[in-house]
């Protein structure tokens, strides 16, 4: 690896394949701090009431692209050297992710390639190339997507930045935990969704680098809990059909963010899909916010009552919030 | 009148038909304060993208009940006296303004009557009844439900608060406008949604009294454009056929409230129905925060151009965030 700008001088460079320390998450917040927005943490008495938890609400719905997935995407292109930025970034993605390098990469004067199948709804494609990234299309298998990652990192150079396994990026994504416990000191338990594990992941290093006491929990769909049982049998299994509603955790964990978990996290808490459906609904009318069904997987597993949480003061990370409401003049959406 | 608690000393007692002064609004900022929450203001890009306008959005969807409602109920509750305030309190309403009434008045102890439409959805009624309202049935035209709320006061005693033709509630409804101007004081205008006129009549009292330049607008629906042609023929004009999908904005002014924004409001900005249900989708999507179509007339008028505003610092009042989303499972309001 190269010398990496702004990392802070104690912690080391912190590379790809590396396991982020929480002075990495400290370095991080410092680094993206002029980028990012610091999301509000809110509370909503109803909530509360039916949960019997006293719940805050980190309400990364409010980031910008609208997911936490621009503080990772951030870190990772603003921590590049001048020479490596030059190459610009790349990834596969359809998702937020895409989205969120594509801004960063043009926040720092720098090209993203997006590899993207060519199923990708078009207002997706059109958010990515609005924020200047280039797309390459493929076919939508994960054989095809690597494949043309590989041509395009052959091609250009490009520095490859993976959504979730890579170290910078999880030190980003863990800065949402860290001003969370800013502004509630006295949490006594995070929950925050697990896809592939690298928000999870920076949550929990940042959790237990502010205080060991804090119990981190994941929150993830039935139909896709290979977090949940990787942990419990102790080896990496792979993703499941991609059935859940919250497509933002259909994805299985990285060696990495495997090996992080298996340390840092307390439990998996999993909910079936009527139970997100449900919580997502409930945050839309009664706390007023959108969130996207993954980012309401939390509030499902605490409402479950699956964790032993009752009383107790507990952080939840709302995800994102990127819905694409219905279009079709016959669909209202409200009454 | 008897004499009221709280009242700032400097101000005199309000009543139910008195104009409030701007003291009166700073005297119910005082008093509301331990009950209501203080709501965010919170910018998107987007927004200020399309609109050509810089925003600063006063989040009363995040209100308690879900709307600035409970701004003036409260204030109107908490300054009764201890006399009034044993009768209980009383109005006719089927929307927001019934359950402010019934939870103000349940959090200080005491009765409130809410006559109410015996056809209104089960879940108003459930609403009202969750916080300890009282309901009086009527048929649903305007003369039973007085006529009702008549039977209800020689009954029981309970003083009248009525949803925006009432000092007491104007100047309540007032406090979230002198709180926007507290976090934003350069402010070039401020627009708040125009039914019965209460909130933009304490809204333009409130920016006014902090800096005369501040400029007042009220945004109300073409269907429903009773204010607005009101203040262009010099008189008050009737309220127009239930017909705006922006139901808390059907009702017309008052003698009261027409008085006030004759003199303060410099003028109304129309919002047609798609326009405002477009203005309504691009808050849940693009800002992420559930929005009831009244409250996003004020963007809708931004948007559509009709207010010379473009490079300024506009407030938006936001009103509220009550509605009930499609319970059918056929109907999926995202994709």
């Amino acid at each position: 690896m190269t010398s990496h700008e702004n990392d802070a001088a104690d912690t080391g460079v912190l590379g790809p394949r590396d396991r982020p320390a929480f002075a990495h998450i400290e370095a991080a917040r410092d680094r993206i701090r002029p980028f990012v927005h610091r999301t509000p943490v809110l509370t909503c008495r109803t909530l509360d009431r039916l949960s019997g938890v006293r719940l805050f609400l980190k309400a990364e719905n409010f980031q910008r692209v609208g997911a936490f997935k621009f503080r990772g995407a951030t870190n990772a292109v603003r921590g590049l050297s001048e020479e490596e930025a030059r190459r610009g970034v790349a990834t596969h993605s359809s998702g937020n992710h895409a989205q969120a390098l594509a801004l960063a990469a043009q926040e720092r004067g720098i090209q993203a390639h997006i590899v993207m199948p060519s199923n990708a709804p078009a207002a997706k494609r059109a958010a990515v190339e609005g924020y200047g990234g280039r797309i390459t299309p493929c076919e939508a298998d994960l054989a095809s997507r690597e494949a043309a990652l590989a041509r395009v990192i052959a091609a250009t150079g490009a520095v490859p930045i993976h959504p979730f396994d890579d170290g910078r990026v999880i030190a980003g994504q863990g800065t949402a935990a860290l001003e969370l416990l800013e502004d509630v000191p006295d949490l006594d338990a995070v929950i925050a969704p697990v896809g592939g594990g690298g928000l999870l992941s920076g949550t929990a290093i940042a959790c237990h680098g502010v205080r060991r006491s804090v119990r981190v929990f994941g929150a993830e769909p039935e139909l896709a809990d290979d977090a949940f049982r990787s942990l419990r049998e102790g080896r990496r299994l792979g993703p499941r059909p991609p059935l859940t509603v919250a497509d933002g955790l259909r994805t299985a964990l990285s060696d990495l963010t495997f090996a992080i978990l298996r340390e840092e996290a307390e439990g998996i808490g999993l909910a079936a899909e009527t139970e997100i459906l449900e919580a997502m609904r409930l945050l839309w009318e009664r706390a007023k916010i959108i969130v996207e069904p993954s980012g309401a997987v939390p509030l499902a597993v605490v409402l479950g009552g699956r964790l032993d949480l009752a009383g107790r003061k507990v952080g939840l990370i709302l995800s994102g919030g990127n819905v694409d409401l219905c279009r079709n003049p016959q669909c209202n959406f409200w009454r």
